[in-house]
């Protein structure tokens, strides 16, 4: 089963959502499934955190989901955008999907258009696409993100913050 | 874009939730995002499709995400079973992450117990390791699975039916 310690490590190691190596206990687990149950992870507020650096224009939430392990190079969570609030541009090393699951949110390339996503829309961001993400102006977003991780265990590069012209769409 | 034809194909080759080759139109779009509106993937009715015959006990439906693609070796979709509704007994040859996001429902691995599935619990089913999901008795299960396909795009192997006393965890 992934602890609470797992994720915790995840958060060490500096970078969101980066991969943990597998655990030994876990290697020898592999002949029946491992069941996470949800209360057995708590909830990450962004503003309370490290990553509070990597995000602007009100709070966000991280609800862990399972690491990348050896046998799995992706990780997943839940994440949700107060109004307002947006990640960082940035860019995924091994690539990114993001299944709309609540609310209304905008997604952004660089020099792309600024783009409108509703429940159950599914974006792919392929390795090393400059963007950013986040909820709409008056309705909070929560999308369920899956992303893979390189062989370095690292799975997002951090850029510069998305000016509030940016997020405007201008 | 992710067509619906793109989802008809997976059908087509045969296996649930088949890997599909990553298409020609969009191996030149790694520039920027690729996003799929929810209004462009049809569900699938189980009982009214080839899948019935890897199912028992109530109608399931099938609401594809993301195909598995050369560039992540990984489909998405939501699958939600009716009261009573269960997979055959199977194994997975590149594992498969399941996150329940409605109701509540069963998973047991060959020879091991029957554990019940609540909102918010993950599931991780290593490479081979036989086992089946579903919902439970008087409640429907929706999960969202995430499943990786081997090096031949095959990501299911099905095996024989779950009997109603497996089910009913005797």
């Amino acid at each position: 089963m992934i602890s609470v310690q797992t994720f915790s490590l995840m958060l060490l190691a500096g970078g969101l959502l980066m991969a943990a190596p597998v655990q030994a206990e876990e290697a020898s687990a592999n002949t029946t499934q491992r069941i996470s149950p949800v209360d057995t992870r708590p909830s990450l507020v962004v503003n309370k955190s490290a990553f509070k650096q990597y995000f602007s224009g009100g709070e966000v939430r991280i609800d862990f989901l399972y690491p990348a392990t050896d046998d799995n190079m992706q990780s997943a969570a839940y994440v949700t955008f107060e109004p307002g609030a947006r990640t960082h541009w940035h860019t995924h090393p091994a690539g990114q999907h993001m299944i709309v699951t609540s609310g209304v949110g905008y997604t952004q390339t660089w020099k792309g258009e600024r783009r409108t996503l509703r429940v159950g829309d599914v974006v792919w961001c392929p390795v090393g696409v400059k963007h950013w993400h986040g909820a709409s102006e008056k309705i909070a977003m929560t999308h369920l993100v899956i992303t893979g991780s390189d062989k370095n265990g690292k799975n997002v590069e951090w850029l510069e913050p998305v000016t509030d012209e940016q997020y405007a769409g201008k």
